[in-house]
């Protein structure tokens, strides 16, 4: 994870923040409107202390012997983390793995609109994946250009994923979400979110033949 | 994550497993034999130190002077990783993210076999992905019991994954990766891996925010 601007949080607390906006939305749902630190550690496994600590690094949103107003706090966090915004997004790969990203519902709610998707393969070219047209590689730069593409989804092979961001990189890209079994070399000012599949997958083994010991 | 047994080993070491698994595996097919803790330090990115610590906790396999054996490094990783193991598999939910997971090439070659995939969808049930039929979800205690399955892949909803994690823990299911947007609530003896696709969108979109500032 690289990061341009001076790290004022740090990166365990930013990685907590979704936890809370999912949680936050969730008890939003259930019409709730206010919760201590120590309730909210109850549903959410972190610490009451280490909830305090976390929403004070953003200035604080509680009130001593009150608890948080929910949705004050749930607005904030997505102020906080960016999703208060609109970002184009584009996908490149569109194979079994690039097809279910692209059809996952919900991104758009949280404000990542799918633009635009390019594959190699002639035979999906030109075809329709949630109304969203499949085109060819070469079509990438001039789309990204005039489309206001701050985002791309990477589900190529191993292979391909650094010749693909080496192109990504110079029109202006400035976030990845890796796929690829393969950790990308980017400049500093470009962020890579990665899901590398098979490395999850270790992780259970590891802790399933621990279990046997 | 959840562990039953005594933790000797830190989280973040195990974290790096995978990766370090995944550099071998590469050196390996590029035919590089042995490897100083500065050499993997610079394809790695993690410091040399740290490379050496972690080496360390396993009982360290190098020999001072000589770096490490890399095909032995990657073996003795794997048995770590318990990878050299074998372990049925069986998926949940085989909407796009599910037949994703189903047709994802590899997982077999790390010991992940696909034995089952479940769905309550009637119009799919009886086909088959991969070869693995899908099955309705009424026949997933006979066939876990007979098939000696340890891991579940719930690619569901996230309001149905609640439900069926509690029925997969009594039959003996031990590890849950879980694509829902859920956190799942199990007992210390079960290990959840979690992919939350919109928690990494967020985190993106918390750098793309930051830049702007």
């Amino acid at each position: 994870m690289q990061k341009a601007t001076t790290n004022k949080i740090s990166m365990a607390v930013i990685r907590r923040l979704p936890k809370y906006h999912r949680y936050l939305r969730e008890l939003l749902y259930q019409g709730i409107k206010r919760i201590s630190s120590k309730e909210l550690s109850e549903i959410i496994g972190f610490t009451a202390s280490q909830i305090r600590q976390d929403f004070n690094n953003f200035g604080g949103f509680g009130q001593q012997g009150y608890g948080y107003n929910v949705e004050d706090l749930y607005v904030e966090i997505g102020k906080i983390l960016g999703i208060d915004g609109h970002y184009n997004t584009i996908l490149i790969g569109a194979g079994h793995l690039g097809q279910a990203i692209a059809n996952y519902a919900g991104f758009d709610d949280y404000g990542f609109h799918l633009a635009g998707i390019f594959d190699i393969d002639k035979n999906i070219i030109g075809s329709k994946i949630q109304n969203v047209e499949v085109m060819p590689m070469e079509n990438i730069s001039k789309f990204v250009k005039n489309n206001n593409v701050s985002i791309a989804y990477i589900c190529v092979n191993a292979s391909s994923a650094q010749k693909i961001t080496d192109t990504l990189v110079p029109l202006g890209i400035r976030a990845i979400w890796n796929f690829a079994s393969v950790d990308l070399k980017v400049p500093d000012n470009v962020t890579v979110e990665n899901v590398h599949l098979i490395d999850h997958l270790m992780t259970l083994s590891y802790f399933l033949d621990e279990q046997k010991k």
